[in-house]
């Protein structure tokens, strides 16, 4: 088993609902952080209207702070044909487009039917194709939905199918609820695999199940996982409430199975406690508090 | 995969070091609404001096308060024969004995040598013999200490050779300080299996990787895993860091998984959130706070 690119979305889902929003500077050196502890690909900001997602507003910004990453490490969410323009325009060469598998998530979330949605991934790929532009469609509520519950697993798998074909680069399911288990994610994974393109796993902690979701997703053929520094992108009215898979956690269950993702766990850790103390509220992933495997008395004293 | 036995550990491990002690009768109410959510194990109690831990004075008192489960659900630990005395005092048919992999973690936790604790286990499997009480020997720090940093698994599966020997009922490998992951778990478990006796897993989930570790621990052939309702037990002096695995977040795996555990989760986590509300601060567990599979506004409505 291969160890997976780790893809950092703390910049992006991780602050988008944050009760304390960070500035565009603020956001600029949190991916330079975390670039430099090796993670390879950052999910940075969101073009989407500053009216619906103030802590996303000024992703211009952003991006313009960075131009030593902006080329391979830095990829932006856009939601519409709009966002996408915007998107280029900052020079960015990667984006991330989101379809809900549910009709209800994609209406209340999204503010479009799925078919929208899907018609945009449309849109954009033949533009992104000859711009140059990796495109990766994530799946929202791939495995369970706020206002439908269950998700049909085949439901899922129709619509990875139809995106596949639009001839993306990447796709990845996405557990926005927090939901799924191993033995959910394994088939998922796996047809979505089938379909020949590389696919990842974007998994929310919010039921403790995210680090079993990420091992059970590279088993069965996932070469992508997504997740947040400190496990921010919790709910902002739940103090702690776990958000993302902590990127820190996720590294060390890694590193100790023998998968090296070329990421430093004592800098990694480092730079989700910075986040923590730019938030100013208790952020939930773990190795943040318990550090790593204890080097034991004798090795320190050596 | 059958559904492993859940033993729930709150009223002891999960208390033991907690900030905030309880009462012997609010000990006892929380085992009975634990055995009401379906639970059929709970290590109760600790037959310790006061002195050395002042959270679990009262033992007696809190099995006298239970004379409809004492005979079948409760179990207490006990660390030398005068512990096992008192266990078999008040009725209890099963004890838990306790043996540190490394002699740091023995001397500094449990007093006494690793031989020491050995030669308990010794004296007190003939008298539970005939006296018909299970005993359960829990090793401790099985994958890695805090004073000695990674511990060979030879070395722990050299001391479950020794205990097996000693025809005790049951092993259990201790993850005490949360470091274990899947990867290595599964070799030491499906180790300790090969003895022929029964085998479980106590995970901590201080690195969250609790979850992934009783999974892992199932598939390598553990038929018991225990739990702490709230995910109650970790370190005192960090509010909100991991203890025990949170039982409900168990529970709720496990029946995404179609493991029937017969314990009802909404009940568990009525229970988690009343122990949280005795101990009036905020408890790790996920589903205390996330609920269940959500049911969807449909089924709601109808």
């Amino acid at each position: 088993m291969a160890a997976p690119r780790i893809v950092e979305v703390s910049p992006r889902d991780g602050l988008q609902n944050d009760p304390v929003p960070l500035a565009p500077a603020a956001r600029a050196e949190l991916c330079r952080r975390l670039a430099a502890t090796g993670i390879t690909l950052i999910e940075a900001v969101s073009f989407v209207s500053p009216r619906h997602v103030p802590a996303m507003a000024g992703a211009e910004e952003v991006v313009a702070e960075l131009p030593e990453l902006r080329d391979r490490t830095l990829s932006g969410l856009a939601l519409n044909t709009r966002g996408y323009d915007r998107a280029v325009a900052t020079g960015l060469r990667r984006v991330n487009l989101t379809i809900a598998v549910t009709e209800s998530f994609s209406q209340r979330n999204q503010g479009c039917s799925r078919a929208e949605a899907e018609a945009v991934v449309a849109a954009v790929v033949p533009r992104a194709r000859s711009g140059g532009v990796e495109v990766t469609v994530t799946l929202s509520v791939s495995f369970g939905c706020p206002f439908e519950g269950r998700v049909d697993p085949a439901q899922t798998l129709r619509l990875v199918e139809r995106v596949a074909a639009l001839d993306v680069d990447e796709i990845v399911l996405g557990d926005t609820i927090g939901v799924a288990v191993p033995a959910t994610v394994k088939p998922l994974i796996a047809g979505a695999v089938g379909h020949g393109l590389p696919v990842g796993g974007h998994f929310h902690d919010t039921r403790n199940t995210a680090i079993a979701n990420c091992l059970a997703a590279l088993e069965a053929g996932a070469t992508r996982l997504d997740a947040a520094a400190g496990g921010v992108g919790g709910c902002p009215f739940a103090p702690g409430a776990t958000g993302n898979v902590a990127t820190e956690d996720l590294v060390y269950v890694l590193h100790e199975s023998g998968l090296d993702t070329g990421i430093d766990l004592d800098a990694l850790i480092e730079a989700a406690r910075w986040l923590g103390e730019q938030l100013g509220h208790p952020i939930p992933g773990a190795l943040a508090r318990a550090g790593g495997f204890p080097r034991g008395e004798s090795t320190v004293a050596a």
